[in-house]
């Protein structure tokens, strides 16, 4: 056995609370090398005559990826309290693993066993409800739609006139946003976010001048008003990006330093190295990468604190907004956003929270800070196999299984999926303009474990290379649009809103085979089956339901598909089924 | 090469504020499997025509365990921000090691690498500098000493007349304490623990009746008030302990509610299964175990989080104590102990938070909850190895190295490590009585890394088994004392506070040796050794001092020891040595 690879500790992706009664525990260890697991478990003070009471019971193997599995039980223990070991058990051997290390004898004394002290209600990861059903739509404000003229900047060119640069102006804003709320309710997603709409700079808005007010090209706050109520009479959230690791160069604070330099009262707001102030040849104080325009702000200081708590609750005080997704969220010190989770949830109790977050994210969601981060790992996974040919069928299996099992479940039901946002080149220009690719990716996007979350343009076939390509102006004329993709995608939709388990409501595993993307979703009498073949083969694979189940459903066709214990399912090359048995 | 033994993750004890300005990270591999680790690094932002910037230094092998070798580096990077990846040598291989898994080139995009998004000054781990220096000694009240007879209880037996039961009383209080401060001032502790003194049924409090006062069989206000004064006089800190978990069954709102059911307006205060409250034949109560004389206390609900918070900080504010001991901290919620930490460290800056953990502890040690834990591995280990036979002094070395990498060093400098508490056996009774293996343990704990503590008595020779065995009365008659084994206390622990590198000043890495412990603790110049022998035979080892050092010196017996590049040292069994070089 490869008791390196052993992986378990009690806290975290390993021991958490799944419901506000159960506790999961996982364990990983190398791939192939273990034959079983059982666990050892009960209340480490429930002793009779001397003797520990305890009961054991199988560990279930879940989920490979390249180097490992990885295993898992749930249980609810009445005390709410739990002692635990594994018993692993090789072809060649067994052993006991507790938290002292391994032996090769049983041993039943709970001093020596992981210690889950006690399951609290409100511990159980709490995310709103209402995210695990959100299918989310990302807008970019200046190139989505423009609903006044009025407001447009003086360089505005013709809508879609132009490639986007660094620099243009299209003239987008939010009544554009509102006047185009029927076209997304079609669609069927129910949760929008915009990038930064506050007073800004630039065009894309992420240096901000003043975190109170509309951004003037935006429109006003009767504008923002209207398009979140709009919004929520159709039962579509909204979320808003906070820029809060720094603020633009126009900023007053940043100006009053600049001006005043040490004698400025706002000189503490900064990382500022040393006086005076200068941005040249390098900025003499920290920045968002390396850029003057972007100062960094100091967000341990307490005025600084205030004054943006206070920004993160003015928004969903006065116009209700549902989240706020939080820009380079990983740059700031995690007490400010222990205290900005407290803040924004005493004022809405189901607000959303997610961290813009590339990397693992684990300190980010102990439960105190994020309710969930941008998962850019599903992205690049998909692009290693559609478009980079880094990945085959299996191995994308494995990196899925990989992120699946860096959190705990509740966290890996709403991570916030995507296949491409501003910050990246356009799907469908990734996939080399291939609308079969395309339609394959967004089936997966559209069904497996998470929130997933559209960039406005994708379902029409919007092309781009990386920013500001990806920034193109929504056509509206549906002349222009890819309607074969816009009906797949309305079509996905559907589904998900139609077939709880398509929202996360069961248990996901990825199903061995060569050549699909094939993964099972499963509650009690229920199925569900994805099969995605992104080869240039015909693939068949022979699907058994479960526990004497003939009832099989074509899900995307919506008719019966047959009345047999096991299946066999042919997906032609770049082409997928999507099948459910009960 | 054991990838699946490659452990890192780019936080907790793997990537962490070192210092203010500085990042250490570790890495795990399979022990012995690597003969070389160098680590790529830069700024993520720091490209200069399409190539990023970087650098490359080694990491250096610190530690092993059973299982493991362990590795470190330390950085300072200049705009605090930090991608990093690692080269893996083993004889047979060359691999890169990055966030998104092994490769066999090298790739040079930090886009793949772990990152350490910012280091924040304040999210250096913050513990009391004072902490670090200080000596624990740990006092059960009704047994150090009567300073005061007139409030002795009314079945006071004569002082040290009978073995301790669970129910008698020797008439022990605060009096007792302040009178006799002069003897552990010359013993030299700086900081004494108390276990709880507020009013309670049992003769150890550990079932509150009274979080606001102090137990009338102890003293009183004024009393308590007169002693922290005399140990500050003293340069000795104070140290209370909070048992926020449970109340007593005492405890009036309690038994308001056992009298008034669901119409108690404390009915919430506590975890109630249903009314009416039953204690037999089993608690309908969340208890502590399943002693029903101790109901849980229900720590998310706002009036008591403010009844508790305001307990933590009264006794502060109005008494200036030091630091709070907290019981069973690890059933309590992790938000109520972020909170306690905010309300005791905003009225006093340097109050110590030390939880009451028997287990890992990693979740309570992020920097929002505790400042340090209890080491009972530090006690198990020294036991299997001293009196239990289940470990060789290599096998204790690696135990101890496993602990040693469980946490942040910042952490591991202030680790609470003890050999003995009112919830274990004595220390020379585990040890068969004999004072020549105390003397020994006694010196590792007082030449170790962390805070040490020794329990009342434990430095005159007091014994006892299991509790109430090991609450014996101190015994305040010399005749009683161990006078060799008090010497020898008092001796290490002048050593240790006259030489820093034993107070955590260094960097401690264990030495290879079959039948010592053998560590070194370095810092620039100067080099300390402790060398333990704790077989029966005499053990032989040739220490080199480093960078051309000659100038060796016997900190033991404060003297110098030889002029030479490199020194043999004979230890005979069951003794130590105490060597510097510089």
């Amino acid at each position: 056995m490869n008791k390196e690879a052993v992986l378990h500790h009690p806290s975290f992706q390993y021991a958490y609370a799944c419901t506000k009664n159960s506790i999961q525990l996982r364990i990983r260890t190398k791939k192939s090398d273990l034959q079983s697991i059982s666990l050892l478990f009960g209340d480490g003070f429930d002793w009779h005559d001397g003797k520990w009471n305890y009961q054991q019971q199988a560990v279930t193997k879940n989920g490979s990826c390249e180097l490992f599995d990885y295993w898992e039980i749930t249980l609810n223990p009445p005390n709410r309290r739990l002692r635990y070991a594994f018993i692993l058990e090789s072809k060649e051997e067994r052993l006991f693993y507790c938290e002292k290390g391994f032996y090769t004898d049983v041993i039943y004394d709970p001093g020596y066993y992981f210690c889950f002290p006690f399951l609290h209600e409100h511990e159980e990861f709490q995310t709103p409800d209402w995210v695990k059903d959100t299918i989310w739509y990302q807008i970019f404000p200046e190139r989505f739609a423009n609903g006044n003229s009025s407001n447009d900047p003086e360089d505005t060119l013709a809508w879609n006139s132009a490639d986007p640069t660094p620099t243009n102006h299209f003239g987008g804003d939010i009544e554009g946003i509102t006047a185009h709320l029927d076209y997304l309710q079609e669609l069927g997603i129910n949760g929008i976010y915009l990038t930064p709409i506050f007073k800004a700079y630039s065009n894309h808005k992420y240096d901000t001048i003043d975190y109170l007010a509309i951004d003037p090209n935006f429109g006003d706050e009767a504008a923002f008003k209207t398009m979140v109520e709009e919004c929520h009479k159709r039962g579509i959230r909204v979320m808003l990006d906070a820029v809060f690791n720094h603020s633009g160069f126009y900023f007053p604070p940043f100006q009053d330093v600049l001006e005043k330099g040490e004698k400025s009262k706002y000189k503490d707001w900064f990382h500022i190295h040393e006086f005076p102030i200068q941005t040249e040849p390098k900025a003499n104080y920290h920045t968002f990468a390396f850029t003057p325009f972007m100062p960094k702000l100091n967000t341990a200081h307490p005025e600084v604190k205030e004054y943006l708590l206070n920004v993160a609750t003015h928004w969903i005080e006065k116009y209700d907004i549902d989240g706020w997704r939080l820009d380079v969220a990983n740059e700031v010190d995690h007490e400010f956003w222990r205290e900005f989770r407290k803040a924004v949830r005493s004022v809405k109790e189901d607000v959303y929270i997610l961290g813009e977050l590339w990397h693992d994210s684990t300190p980010w969601l102990y439960g105190d800070q994020f309710d969930s981060v941008m998962n850019y790992p599903f992205q690049t996974n998909v692009l290693d196999l559609f478009v980079r040919d880094r990945l085959t069928p299996k191995q994308f299996k494995e990196k899925m299984t990989s992120v699946y099992y860096m959190y705990p479940k509740p966290i890996t039901e709403v991570l916030f999926n995507l296949v491409g946002s501003h910050d990246t080149p356009r799907i469908l220009t990734e996939c080399k303009d291939s609308v079969e690719d395309v339609k394959l990716i967004l089936t997966l996007l559209l069904t497996y474990e998470g929130s997933p979350c559209i960039y406005y343009g994708d379902e029409i076939g919007l092309t781009g290379g990386m920013d500001p390509g990806c920034r193109k102006c929504m056509p509206w004329d549906e002349a222009e649009y890819n309607l074969d993709l816009l009906d797949h995608t309305k079509k996905l939709i559907a589904l998900r809103k139609r077939e709880g388990l398509l929202r996360n409501q069961g248990t996901l595993t990825w199903m061995e085979h060569e050549g699909l993307l094939l993964f099972k979703v499963t509650e009690e009498e229920k199925s569900i089956y994805v099969l995605i073949n992104p080869t240039l083969d015909e693939q068949h694979v022979t699907l058994e339901a479960s526990d004497g189940h003939t009832q099989w459903h074509d899900e995307w066709q919506n008719k019966a598909y047959a009345t047999t214990a096991s299946v066999q399912v042919t997906v032609p090359k770049k082409q997928f089924a999507i099948l459910s048995s009960k």
